[in-house]
């Protein structure tokens, strides 16, 4: 389903340009000042554009909102079906691992995203919180994906194939989540090289011969 | 640390009787409406009492929300903390699973309120946050003792209990902060199954004999 945000211009690509800077400064004082403390003159000021011009890109603070959420949820998407797509020949277990290292890599360097899409979504509509979670859909398909292939070679034992990417996805998106406890006790590093053996065990598949990946 | 919620009255019992009537009935229309579209005239409104009496009990709405993320972290640890005591001549296997199983009743019957914590604690200070992580820490610690004595029974093979420990607490919150998609997939009783057997796997035990548990 689509949501539709209004424009009254013709030049797509500099509407486009213009919104990404929008998205990309909203953002920033949003995740500081909280959704509901803002208004849409502090979101113009923080664009450095005037109301009017923020009025003529996006019609509400819901609409910037939902943009700042879709467009993390798509960027998520998109990166790790190409990542995944581009490991058609790699053996099964070092393509999930590899995976699982690509999606860490995005939620480490957007661990504020990740926050705030938990704390804000509640404030979309339930039409364009569906629409989120078709990205969140596309995610789990690849991990889906994955695991299955895994147990059709043999290499993995897994029950529920759609719980598991379940728990991979949440194992991930902790270390945003958590991150006032997790930073005092692990680097990145080796948050996701433990993660990755519990990952393994929990698939039942080999833990040796994975420090190359 | 303390964090000091200022009284006049001398009456200890009443007051703490009717500040829990307080934060029940906050809770309700914060997590509804949200901390920051929510004034202490709506509370008073809510807790059927004027906006004079509240200020008797409370002096800030900060002061209600620490009260109600705190009563329900401390009510977490106090009830897993005597669940997991009571279990000492349980085998060890027997005694994660029933303790992992009360945790996730838990929030089960409190799906709102771990939904409200990850969205609203940013809104507390600094020394309000650390006090909240002390409860969350006396949870870890019942899960981390119950692996190190799987570890030294020869029942459970885990690296890190601290990660695993907060592995399994982040799969009890996803019930909660993943529900519009776990709900569409999983029964609470299917869901508490197949973790626990997720989890089994993860510490390298048995997965077998667990139906009776």
């Amino acid at each position: 389903m689509a949501i539709t945000i209004r424009t009254f211009s013709n030049d797509e690509a500099l509407v486009k340009e213009r919104r990404k800077h929008i998205v990309q400064c909203s953002m920033k004082i949003l995740a500081k000042k909280g959704y509901d403390r803002t208004n849409m003159r502090e979101l113009a000021q923080a664009c450095d554009i005037s109301a009017g011009s923020l009025y003529y890109y996006f019609g509400s603070k819901e609409e910037i909102l939902y943009s700042i959420i879709n467009t993390a949820t798509s960027e998520q998407a998109d990166c790790i079906e190409r990542f995944a797509s581009g490991l058609r020949r790699t053996n099964i277990k070092a393509a999930l691992l590899r995976t699982v290292r690509v999606f860490f890599q995005w939620h480490d360097d957007n661990q504020d995203i990740t926050l705030f899409i938990y704390q804000e979504t509640k404030n979309l509509s339930r039409d364009a919180r569906e629409h989120i979670f078709e990205s969140e859909a596309r995610i789990l398909a690849v991990f889906e994906n994955l695991l299955t292939k895994g147990i059709e070679s043999g290499d993995f034992t897994i029950k529920d194939t759609k719980l598991v990417a379940h728990n991979i996805i949440m194992l991930v998106h902790a270390w945003a989540l958590r991150r006032w406890y997790l930073r005092k006790h692990f680097t990145f590093e080796t948050y996701v090289r433990e993660q990755s053996d519990n990952i393994l065990k929990m698939i039942g598949a080999d833990t040796t011969d994975t420090l190359d990946l």
